[in-house]
């Protein structure tokens, strides 16, 4: 929190442009066969090229060992310490679609999730159903009422939903229903102190509705909940940096973060051509651009090791149409560490390269783990990626006299 | 304090095993001759495979410039800020020698030495005399006897011994009687604020009896004290960590240590190969093993630089035994450095290495300083080496969704 309120006294309006580029999960670990990481396999002369007018390093989103969630991953890029600014999973989903949360309201993360006979969950995705059935079923939760708190249902893609409580008196410090695991019932919700007692007997009572409700469903037959949490104060990374900042970004959650930290999100559709064209429709009207790319981290979850590759090399193949713009600072990293032999995000720290006229230039003349790690920004916490952008934009002054 | 809290709300109960070798004292200085280190010179075919293999760094036990005694080089590898949490001298004799200390006990450590017909010291270590004299001595100390303070003592090893007070009232805060040099007479023991004074002036009533007491006994006629302290609260490492952590150290002020973050201490012998047995003997009942080599430190400090090559080449032709195990981390680094040169712990960053399944190996492929200061993990706080180890032993769970 301080560092973030040291940097805005220090902020001021220039010219200069920044475009951070995130490639979620961007990190790897080496394939057995070759040794080498999906970025060290994937051909990316544009990004090699970046790498070597520019300077490089590896970002640790929360430090040694540590590993992220999206949503802290996000935070850290952005300045914000993780640490001090926590934000829950169902306001992440929510913001993320849209949903116009009000000022008390208790959000979560659904699930459609298929249980057999005994009510043991045999699917955690229910099949992994399409966006059209659940927004259907969505339809038919909505309709489960209570005396005194609304329950708003969303669908928010595939096999997840958003569940919203609305009314006075409601409590987010609950557990989880998702065992997130085979072979178990969905749990009982369980408040994690007093207070929430109430609010946890209303979400049981609507889980049981809702298993009523959706009994004919299957493979979508029940429900499971995660994440409860009501809105965080975050200050603007407009006003915190004076930015004009703009988002483009495809999937949910990462346009929900964008908007909590006060970023314009903008249309964008969801292939990698689509998004850098984006990119360059509304170049001109910001001066700090965050765009996400989330194909990276979905191939590294996934185990396929070849696709996050070609993620990489579709996301190289793009990289003229940014660099021609000639923004003063461009920031290539990942919000963490995906690598598709863990089929999970990790703790590795994430290569990182600054690219701007005012850079110091380092050896590195290869964007790749082993190369940023010999970098001249060495292996550097992900919070000072912010004042390094802001500073080679010009957008810093000096502190002191 | 407020990392490892943060490490322990992470912490998860998983089948990978770590083991972290400490060699103490590892880190050295150029011989004048050949302009290699301790480290540099020894051969060592296996610590170079296992850096090659693995990830390296130099790790820093308090930060630039600032060198370590082993209590607060240890807790740091531990993973406790030796800034937050201090032990004094005393407390770790006591530990190591399995004494029953009480609460609100004062202990200190003693050393016998040698002063002239002038008072001043000759030997600061009394000749060396040998464990059995040393034993008999603490017996005749024991005899010194005040109003409502138990004065006991009991020997540690060589020259050292152990004096805890016990009674109502007794306050730590005192300076050492040992002046750290040759040529002057033992201090005064002067406390260090009011509330010492009373136990201060019992400390010196002890000493001047204790004078008495050897008068005949030289070289062993007198005594100096120092690291006056009360026994610490630390959280237990088990706890912490969600880890059933076991110590094999031979020397007594290490498993004192091991044994006040709650680690079981085991019986082993003196010889690194001894163990290296014992930890194959232990290996299956517990998921954190610490291995404490003291001889590369006594090497260190008795600026024999040959030794001290030797031991670690001993280490090293011990690590197959080690290695064969199939550990999921292998951590191998100092608690501080010993420079033979310098014949003292000094402040230089310690040579570490990682070896884990897991791990995103470096360039390293040698384990020494120099080659060190190349590895990906770059110099960084010896605090970040028990997270580095959980999590790649897959300890430690995601933060924030």
């Amino acid at each position: 929190m301080d560092r973030i309120i040291q940097i805005s006294q220090l902020a001021i309006t220039s010219p200069g442009k920044i475009v951070l580029l995130v490639m979620d999960g961007l990190g790897g670990l080496p394939h057995p066969e070759t040794g080498k990481t999906e970025l060290e396999t994937a051909r990316t002369p544009n990004l090699d090229k970046l790498a070597e007018e520019g300077i490089c390093g590896l970002s640790e989103p929360l430090g040694a060992g540590l590993t992220p969630g999206s949503g802290p991953g996000h935070l850290g890029l952005f300045g914000y310490d993780p640490f001090a600014f926590t934000i829950g999973r169902g306001i992440l989903e929510a913001l993320g679609i849209d949903f116009p949360l009000e000022k008390g309201d208790i959000a979560a993360r659904g699930n459609f999730c298929t249980i057999d006979g005994k009510g043991l969950i045999t699917d955690r995705r229910a099949g992994r159903i399409s966006s059209d059935v659940c927004t259907k079923l969505c339809e038919e939760l909505s309709r489960i009422s209570f005396q005194g708190v609304k329950a708003l249902v969303a669908p928010v893609e595939g096999h997840r939903f958003l569940l919203v409580l609305r009314g006075t008196g409601l409590n987010p410090d609950l557990a989880d229903s998702d065992p997130q695991q085979l072979g178990v019932p969905p749990k009982e919700v369980v408040a994690l102190g007093r207070e929430g007692e109430a609010t946890a007997a209303v979400v049981n009572s609507w889980i049981a509705k809702a298993k009523g409700v959706l009994a004919g469903h299957h493979p979508a037959n029940m429900v499971v909940l995660r994440g409860f949490a009501r809105l965080p104060h975050l200050p603007s990374m407009g006003e915190s940096y004076k930015l004009n900042p703009v988002a483009i970004a495809a999937y949910p959650m990462y346009r929900g973060l964008a908007r909590l930290v006060g970023m314009k999100v903008v249309d964008c559709g969801r292939s990698v051509e689509e998004q850098f064209a984006t990119l360059s429709k509304h170049y001109a009207e910001h001066d700090f651009i965050f765009l996400h790319i989330k194909k990276t981290d979905t191939a590294g979850e996934d185990g396929d090791f070849k696709r996050k590759v070609q993620a990489i090399e579709e996301v190289d193949a793009a990289m003229p149409q940014l660099v021609n713009l000639k923004p003063d600072v461009i920031a290539v990293t990942g919000d963490h560490s995906t690598p598709a032999t863990m089929k999970a995000h990790s703790w590795h720290p994430v290569p990182f390269l600054l690219h701007s006229p005012l850079c110091r230039p380092d050896d590195v003349a290869e964007f790749s783990e082993r190369a940023c790690s010999k970098g001249a920004l060495g292996r550097f916490p992900a919070l000072d990626i912010m004042p390094l952008a802001l500073a080679h934009a010009q957008k810093l002054t000096k502190y002191g006299a």
